[in-house]
């Protein structure tokens, strides 16, 4: 097969874009689709810092370099959970990797703020992805926050993507419809949150990050039963098998001609947040999420 | 494996339910998913006659079969389409089918209208499936209409309405979710669709023949590539192996909190119809689709 750009041997085939590409066009076509992503849906307006979420995986190291080869200002953050064994390494391929490449990385330890995840998992009687989910995202979106960064970004791909969307479309959950999509907007002390990867699937990121050379951290967290969704990536694996395409498509017309559909339920339906007592952070309850786990933890 | 209703031995295994069930009491269950459809839907007010649309597969022998149980008016239309080694036998089985069991039945020739199927196949140029089904729901809509049956019941089973549903969810075809579910009510010339079979899978169906030796017609119509939506019945079978319940689950979420969403569209985006100049129907253009095909295979 020869690479639909400059006719050399392809290196990547893409039969969803009824392409191959050699090593140095498939680059190309990554930063043409993640160019295409932040220019469609607003994400970063010139001048914008961006805080990238970096967990150290293929996805956010890939996030990482893309971003900042078109050109915008990124940082990174890692959250460092304390679980053994897992933490640790992530951690220090993640900062090699920053300091290899000049990115600004920083490190938010949430044994640090009373929520090592082995002591959180003890203390709470939920699934644990979940809640350490939670926490995550409390500290990503108030590092930016406290920090002056006009935009989240997250390493989710389209295969994440397609899948939230299909387990919304499953439940009907109007209110989740209403708000799904690659850029939210900010609110209060909310960041604008951004996925500039979702037009690229998790196939094409592993083969970027095997172009590049990007050494990224492939073990499955100790504490997880593997990925989010396996179960419908597996089902949109063999839709995407039968008929090429079809995932970017589902996805696309979503947002073209599905999500508008629930924009006035979820208006509706967004429960009124007030600031937590003890954190500040926008709350459902007099204690957000967060700081209720941690008062947990504490006990 | 013990019935659920009786404690002897269960013939049927029900995972979606959590149950199995003896032959009696399957056949009770069945009966009643049927019954709380009508009931649910509006299907069938006390008195009103429905005209039942019969193939001589096991949807449509099994929705006889159980709308007269239920004590309903019901007679049968099937239509013969004029198809070598296939069409004779099958309408023979139907008739004796109905003949053996006091239903009222009439046989539709396409042949007769000038639309034999063959013919319509040598005359044009699209997929075959779609034309012979246009032709279909013209005649068992028109003779609903001209026979004075206030109700069109058709066989589809869950496995057919959830794939189809998952087919305009891919396209976010909003239209046809505004309008898509198991009862279509009346509008001029059309007289009320409706699918009493809905809640029931195309193994329950199966079921239900074999306990009842229902002797329906089991080869694929010579002239299709196989059952419709192949692709997505299998991709929702290995979700329902998953987690049983998944797809009654997700139709009736879609009825309960879906669809509403897409009404509005629905009302829009309908295309206004005038009367056919030839046959009188409803249709987008001068002449309505069925009668344009009967002139293209005139010629």
């Amino acid at each position: 097969m020869k690479c639909k750009r400059c006719g050399e041997l392809a290196a990547v085939k893409l039969p969803s874009h009824h392409a191959g590409f050699c090593p140095g066009c498939f680059e190309l076509f990554f930063r043409k689709q993640v160019e295409t992503a932040v220019r469609r849906h607003a994400m970063i307006a010139p001048g914008e810092k961006v805080l990238v979420a970096v967990s150290g995986g293929k996805d956010s190291l890939a996030l990482m370099r893309v971003l900042s080869d078109l050109g915008h200002d990124v940082t990174g953050l890692h959250v460092h959970l304390g679980i053994p064994d897992s933490s640790d390494p992530v951690c220090a391929r993640t900062e090699a990797y920053c300091r290899e490449n000049g990115f600004a990385l920083h490190v938010l330890r949430t044994g640090d703020v009373g929520l090592a995840i082995p002591k959180v998992k003890a203390a709470v009687h939920r699934p644990i992805c979940a809640v350490c989910g939670k926490i995550k995202r409390h500290y990503f979106n108030r590092f930016a926050y406290e920090n002056g960064f006009a935009a989240l970004a997250t390493g989710h791909n389209l295969d994440d993507e397609v899948a939230r969307l299909f387990a919304n479309v499953l439940r009907w959950d109007a209110t989740y419809l209403g708000s799904q999509g690659p850029t939210l907007p900010s609110e209060g002390r909310f960041v604008r949150k951004i996925k500039p990867l979702y037009r690229l699937t998790e196939f094409e990121t592993a083969a970027y990050c095997f172009l590049k050379g990007i050494d990224h951290w492939k073990a499955a967290c100790p504490y997880s039963g593997g990925a989010s969704f396996t179960g419908h990536k597996k089902l949109f694996a063999d839709l995407e098998h039968a008929s090429p395409g079809q995932k970017i498509a589902f996805y696309e017309a979503f947002l073209a001609k599905g999500r508008e559909h629930f924009a006035e339920t979820n208006r509706e339906g967004r429960q009124q947040l007030t600031p937590c007592a003890s954190c500040g952070y926008p709350s459902s309850g007099e204690l957000c999420g967060v700081c209720r786990i941690r008062a947990l933890v504490a006990k």
